[in-house]
Order: C-alpha cells, then structure tokens, then sequence
C-alpha cells in the first residue's frame, strides 16, 4: 500500500502509454486531468491486489471511444466519476475500490480521477495487461464474469445504464451509445469481489506503467537508450527501428482505425514495416511477412526520446521503433484467442506467440 | 370505465393504423400479439382520463424503430411489460395505469400487451392524437415533461435505462439503441400523474380508434362508404383518389423514410399528387402543390376496403384515397411547430392547417 500524488502521474501514463499499444488514450491529456484530479482532492492510496479483502466491492471506470476524438474534445473529467456513482447505486452496494479496465494513456489514470473524487482506494491491477479495443476483451470474460450492470455518461450530463444478455451485447450497444454521445463516454462495468480481482485480473500494473515511465525518462536524462530499458522491463523484443512513410486512418463505428507504413533506418535500412490498427496496434508486418499480432504487444516508441507514440501521434517522418512484447499468458489459451487473437479482427494468419 | 377485450383489438388497431398516418406500426402485427396477450390474461380496463386519480403513476410503454423491420422481426410480445416493469424499479413507485404514447396500428395495443400482462388499467388517451417519428414528440414535451427515466428492451433480454438531460438527447440515444438492437425495441418513458394526464394528453384516443375501426368494418359489410365514414369522425376532408404508381423507400438512421407517386383516378384523373414520409406521412402535394403536412394527419385508406394502408403497404397499383384531418389544436403554436413543423423535417413551406 503507498500513496500516488500528482507528480507521479506523469511518469504513470507514459509507462501507460507503452503497454497501451497505441490505444488507450493519450498520455497527455490522461495525465493533465488527473494531476488536476489529484491536486485538488489529495493523493490516492495504491493497494497491491494481496492486500484487498475477498469481500471488497471493485468497480473499473474508462473512458470508451475513439481516441482521435479524445484529443479534440477533451473528457470534463467527472464523467468516469459519475459513471461509477451510476454503478454504485444501482448495485446497492458500497463501492470499496476502484481500478482499471485496460492500461493506456487515458485509461490507466480515469480510475485515479475516480479515486482521488470519491475517496476511493485503487487496486494495483488491470484486466488487459495492456489495451484492447473493444469492451468484452477482458480477461474477466474468460470466466463467465458480465460487463453488466454496467453504466456510461457523458459530458453533458446523459446517463445510461445496460443490463445485457452478454459481454458482446456489452460492446455493441455500448459503441452505438458512444458514437452518438460524440466518439467518447465514460464507462463503468465488470463489477468484481477482492476475490476475483486476484483470480482474474492482471496484478501490479499501475506499478508496471510507473517503472516504464520512470525508466524511459530516466535513460533520457542519462544520455542512455530509453527504448532499450523499456524493453528489458517489458520482456520483449525489438522489431523494427524506421521511420513512417505513410499513414491511413479514419474514425468509423466508433473506433480510430488505419495502416501505417514504414521505411527502415539503420539495420533496416531497405526493409518496410507496416502496422495495422484498431486503436490498438492490432498485426506488424515486416517485409510481409507477420512478426508480431494480438494479442501480444505492439508497442512503437520514439527512436530517440523512447516516448510512446499512439497511433494519434503518427505522422509522416516521426522515427520510431517498434517493440514486441509477451502478452499475459491466458490470452494464449484457445478460447482468449477466440476472444482477442487475430481471427477475431479479420486477419487469416495463425497467431505465434512472441517468444 | 369498460373492459376491453380481444374481440375488440381488430377493430381498435384498424381505427389506430388510421391515426397513425401511415406510420406507429403494422395493425395486422399489432392485433396478433394483443389479442394474444388478451386472451391469456384476461380483459383489460379502459378508463377515461376524467376517472383518473391526480396521484396516479402512469408509465407509458411503446415500440420504437422502423415498421419495415417490424413486419419481418416481430416483437416477442414482452418487451414492453419488461421495459415498462423497468421503468417502475427506477422510479420506486407503485405504477397504477399505462397509456399510449402515439395513436398506431401497433403502438395503441402494446399498451394492452402490457395492460393484460401487469393486471394494470388503460387509460383511454395518448401524448400525440396521431403518430410521430421521433420521441421528443409528444405534447408533454411542450410543457417541460421529461422523457426519461426511460427504459428500453429488447427480444434478447438486454436492457437498457436512460437519464437524458433533454427530450431531443432521449430521441438520440434511443435511436441510436434501436438500430443496434436490430431497428425495434420497445420503449417506456413518460412517467406521468393522473392530474398530467389530464392536463398534457389527447383524451379519448382509444376510443376514437375503435370507432374507426368499427365504422369502417360496418360501412364495408353495409355496403356503404367506408372512406366516408372514416373522412366524418376524423372531421376531415379527402385529398385525392388514384393508384400508387412509384413508390421509393429506405430503412435508414432507424426510420423507414420515402416517396410515393400517385397517379389520379375518378375525378382527380390527370391530376398527380405525391406522399413523403419518415415512418409517418410528413407531406402531400398535389400537382405539385403542398395541400397538407405535418403536424396535421395524412391519411391512406384503400378506396374500396377502407383499410388503413400503412406505408409498408404502399405498392404500385394499389388504389388508395387520401384524407387530411385536423390535428390536436396544441400542435398548431409557434412552439409545437418548431417540435413537428414541416420546418423540423427539413421542409421551407409555411405549415397550412387544415380547416
């Protein structure tokens, strides 16, 4: 158990943004509302997911929706606290805790805003381990758990609550809702017990995103290769370094969707890499052929700052590299395949597990 | 005070598809299901809006989508019983009648689906005195009532409450949760005192229709008119006799939208005139001319039958006549035509009442 104030914030939602695979929202605006969120009502108690009762009452709070639109109409900043309010009353329960859904820019600190409005303590887990684009991805889904009850809000003050039939119905109705809301809403869902946040969820994130974000900065002000530590940290593997040469996306059914294209620089100097993504980083190819997919990491960092790049911030001649990364291992289960592998998004290929 | 039961709803949904200017659902569909839930249950009882109590907690229920795909997904039957029962958890009160939001060939018999089910007693009026396309049109609208708590259902089992910060936001969304839910749901929002009733409502709406419907059933079997007859209780005036020569249509946004062409018969032969709709008819033009559009009624009756021919029905070479009747006085301010004035649908021609 520790205290997280505003200054660490920072560090938190660039670490975030890495395991974010380019989803998740932007580490820029997610640390500015929740330094705002954390100056103004006090510091947030981080619990290790060993220490919450079995009895406790957890409930996550994102924000959904396209990230694209994140950047340009910025979340109010109480709308995941109302989200979670919504949720309380409407399971009758007092709400002991809260904590993420999916590690990301935005996404890994919407729970401290939450935390720090309510006076809640946060549980040191997610349950991605990284970002995923759509709602019924979680690892909690693997064993039966529902989305619902389940609540979104806006910034203008609608509120609405789903009870569905299943986690898929979760997301469809839940994306339609947010398109019309104008490509972002708050959400809170997947009610668990401290029991089933230490069965199901991802443990010690929030910690994780804070090592990355402290690493990177680190080696930046040391003069030595942040993309290189964060890549120790995340137990994963260099890819391709280059620089974007073309980039496609548009904003449809809700989600940032797009294909970036790039030239190699240095030891790739005369091979192309392409991403593909649907707010994540979804397939990497190199020279065609696929070296990294979901669910494993695709994370593309700055070449030389190590800052994570969404895939917002790409843009015709930014230099990155491109780091793969082991993906918790109960997304590698046939049935977490179904759920989050490459079939589900269209792609033909096999999954292989980054080694 | 008077017990309805289901050897009455075939003449009550005719009657209602009249109101319901081509739109608020299939009478055949309607009729089906309520008979259905009449026989079951037992009859229902009607009360005049002047029986009711001031105190009394009124929830109306309603389908909402287009009526192209009603006809080809039918409703359950028991949604509007779980969206209303939803509505009632939310406001914790003891619901004591429901009522019709819209005059429809469907939408004036879910309530008795509802009814029937709940052992809950009609009253005998709706918020329209016709059928509307979009939920913000209601007469209650005009006088501040909210749309929500609003709750919506659907075949599967998935539920879905909303807090709206306005009646417009309430269409939106809802709209939005339609077309997700495979164009229909049902609906129930409104919640309504008896003393609001009396103030906002049309009274008498339920009866209307069974006069309808049974005058133009008696007509047919006597050999008289039934145009005739339905053109006098709706103190209407006919517009035009022809066959339907081309008919355009699209299930789009939520709403069937379209045209039809009519080629004259009898005495309006070598005359033209021309339907638009958006699940209701929104505007007639006779040689080109406009002669009546919303907010008054437009109906289409088959010449020869009298049967209320809804837009789902019009096809090349049916013979119809066209009748347009007075709407309720209430719609006909500043205010209520910025609600459902030509101008709303996107029409510059000055409304016209009907005498």
């Amino acid at each position: 158990m520790r205290e997280i104030d505003e200054t660490q914030m920072s560090d938190i939602a660039r670490g975030a943004a890495v395991l974010g695979t380019g989803g998740g929202g932007d580490p820029y605006v997610g640390r500015l509302l929740a330094e705002q969120a954390l100056r103004q009502h006090g510091p947030v108690t981080l619990l290790d997911v060993d220490e919450l009762p079995d009895d406790a009452v957890v409930v996550p709070v994102a924000l959904m929706g396209a990230p694209t639109v994140m950047l340009e109409k910025m979340p109010a900043g109480d709308e995941a606290t109302n989200a979670l309010r919504a949720v309380a009353q409407l399971i009758g329960k007092r709400v002991t805790h809260t904590v993420s859904i999916e590690a990301g820019g935005l996404n890994s600190v919407t729970p401290f805003i939450a935390a720090a409005e309510l006076g809640l303590p946060l549980v040191d887990a997610d349950a991605m381990g990284r970002a995923f684009p759509e709602l019924q991805m979680v690892l909690p889904t693997l064993s039966g758990v529902h989305a619902s009850p389940m609540t979104m809000a806006d910034e203008r003050g609608n509120a609405i609550t789903l009870q569905t039939v299943d986690n898929a119905w979760a997301e469809r109705l839940a994306r339609a809702i947010t398109v019309e809301m104008g490509c972002t809403a708050a959400v809170s869902l997947y009610v668990l017990t401290g029991r089933q946040i230490k069965e199901l969820m991802v443990p010690g994130t929030i910690t994780l995103c804070e090592r990355l974000g402290t690493g990177i900065r680190e080696a930046r002000e040391q003069h030595r290769d942040p993309v290189a530590v964060a890549t120790e940290l995340l137990r994963g593997k260099k890819l391709f370094t280059g620089k974007i040469v073309d980039i496609q996306r548009k904003t449809e059914a809700g989600f940032a969707r797009g294909e970036a294209h790039l030239d190699g620089v240095g030891e790739d100097l005369g091979s192309r890499f392409e991403l593909a993504f649907q707010n994540e980083h979804l397939v990497a190819r190199h020279d065609g052929e696929v070296v990294a997919s979901v669910p494993d990491l695709i994370c593309v960092l700055d070449t030389d700052s190590g800052e994570p790049v969404t895939t917002e911030m790409l843009r015709y001649g930014v230099r990155v590299t491109v780091l793969a990364a082991p993906c918790d291992p109960r997304w590698r289960t046939d049935a977490a395949l179904e759920l989050v592998g490459p079939g589900y998004f269209g792609y033909d290929h096999e999954y292989v597990p980054i080694a």
